[in-house]
């Protein structure tokens, strides 16, 4: 984004954490029309220095008047720091982007990616939700087929990277895996989730749990692929199913889907070519080369990679592919400041 | 397998590679019933010594003259042996029990997993075939669906061990490994697939090739899934959809299912408590103790591993599930000597 005349007062709540790092990262490789950075933490970070644009800013205390003349404030620090301060921060006339899952499915609140469903900023009450990571990266690759051909149904199942469960969990699987290549014990303390019971080793291993499980079999990660897809698409019927897959990846989620189109005799090659102008798209689709997404090549790209393009071999609306994305920029990072860029261009922050 | 009171001469082809060392170790942990064994590979690996219930074998160079007085082999030492070799060995009065893709849709071959169609040995004209290691795990946990409800549908997203690529493939993995956390370069070689044009990095990665490409955007591997479940499961007309992915796992297929039954009214218990008492199968479901397969934990084990039962929750007759084996045993090793082990029971071998 270029330098607007005008620049906004951004706060940034866990502006230590994982996420946090990445938006301020982001903020300043867009260029975001910044007047004043404010930067706020759990009392355990703050006083931590940070550097943006060269100048060193000390994180601090997030607390209610934190929010006093601040513009936008980009929220990662876990659903309760946003249950109890974002509510503060509108108050104080700030515009909250929340990273966690607190607002995403309260019907006052927009559920936001903005190649899909820009328009529903305008609808906002002071808090606008950004989606879950697994959740993003499917709707951008999605979306265009849904306004093309219609879309009935979405069978997912993803290959997460640990990274999604915060910095802790990506030293686990490095760590993790250094003891086991060198024959030593390391006892798992973190994956599958922190919080839950039992915990189990990443590196090497698949672990079909993310977050913790519901009454209905299905963990809340799953359910919010489920739920958040039809917020994001206006498509309450849509039919969505997920099987969430944590991998020893660090960095990068990859999502194997089957969808079914409401359209007949739509061919491979026409959703590729209609993926190759999507808006936050790229396609690497050439089997003949090898050329497919991968997480390791993902990783610093705001992009959703989409490759592996097939129709179905015995439904005629039925399609398969495969999407990658990085699970800390689009996933989470980019798509809170590409929000607030939004808000900015469509004149709702001024 | 209790000793029978006569023995058989079985010959294993590919002795010194992965699934011919787990063939030897299954033999005689199975105390199958043999009078002599002869062990053969190419002329590289000939010479080898082989320990087998407590005595030395020296591997011969695999030639037409070796089956000479052979009542069973065991063959895993690549397709084209097998299409050179196999016949021979039918000719001089062998059965051969073939772990290649070289035969397995071969009309005059059957494609046997035991606890899915094992009289389909009766029709043998003396080559069987061994399924492929990822297409076996599914249709144990498929089969008493079938049987029970009636199968029309299938979309699977595989999470495969390197092992399937053989004893090298699990090396690049490791020194691999040993060197990003390290901060060294390790060239990829082998991975995704040795023959192919380019190699890519496997840790902390997941590479969505498994073999080569057909021309119709799915690879071999998926189409080997699709082909070769119709075969075994005599559905000539069941719907079956894969995506094949390649994981940083050294042993240890996991898969994602979508499945779809003609009878309507079956829910995520029935489901449960036909897999409970399903030969083969081992069911590890309960969400409220995290309990579910895992490839860590499935290592040296032949049973199928399945958890994660979910009613989908917009189609009345759709079933999601995670199943997992070790695919050196279950997928290759264990179900070629368990097929060796019905021919015996069958008298079909005598």
């Amino acid at each position: 984004m270029a330098l607007s005349e005008k620049g906004f007062h951004v706060a940034v709540v866990g502006a230590t954490g994982a996420v946090g790092q990445q938006m301020i990262q982001t903020l300043e490789n867009r260029e975001f029309p910044i007047s004043k950075l404010t930067l706020l933490s759990s009392p355990r970070s703050a006083g931590s220095k940070v550097l943006f644009r060269g100048a060193e800013h000390t994180v601090q205390v997030a607390k209610p008047e934190s929010f006093e003349g601040v513009d936008i404030a980009l929220f990662s620090a876990g659903g309760s720091v946003s249950l109890e301060l974002a509510p503060e921060a509108v108050k104080h006339g700030a515009i909250v982007v929340d990273n966690t899952s607190a607002f995403r499915m309260d019907e006052n609140v927009p559920l936001v990616v903005p190649e899909v469903n820009e328009m529903d900023l305008h609808e906002h009450k002071g808090i606008i939700a950004n989606p879950n990571c697994s959740t993003i990266q499917m709707v951008v690759a999605l979306e265009p087929l849904r306004k093309q051909y219609g879309l009935n149904k979405i069978i997912v199942s993803t290959y997460q990277a640990v990274s999604g469960s915060g910095a802790a969990a990506v030293e686990e699987l490095y760590e993790q895996t250094k003891a086991i290549v060198s024959n030593e014990n390391y006892e798992p303390k973190i994956l599958p989730v922190k919080s839950d019971k039992k915990h189990y080793q990443i590196a090497f291993n698949a672990i079909p749990q993310i977050d913790k499980f519901q009454e209905n079999g299905f963990t809340y990660e799953e359910m919010k692929m489920i739920n958040e897809t039809k917020k994001i698409m206006h498509l309450p019927e849509i039919q969505v199913a997920a099987t969430c897959v944590r991998l020893p990846v660090a960095t990068g989620h990859s999502e194997s889907l089957f969808v079914e189109v409401d359209q007949a005799g739509v061919t491979a090659q026409d959703v590729k070519n209609l993926l190759e102008n999507a808006p936050g798209v790229v396609l690497q689709d050439d089997p003949e080369n090898q050329l497919y997404p991968m997480p390791a090549n993902c990783v610093g790209k705001n992009d959703v990679f989409v490759g592996r393009i097939r129709k179905d071999l015995d439904n005629e609306k039925g399609f398969h592919m495969w999407v990658v994305s990085d699970n800390l920029l689009k996933g989470a990072a980019w798509n809170s400041v590409q929000i607030a860029e939004s808000l900015v261009k469509l004149g709702i922050v001024k």
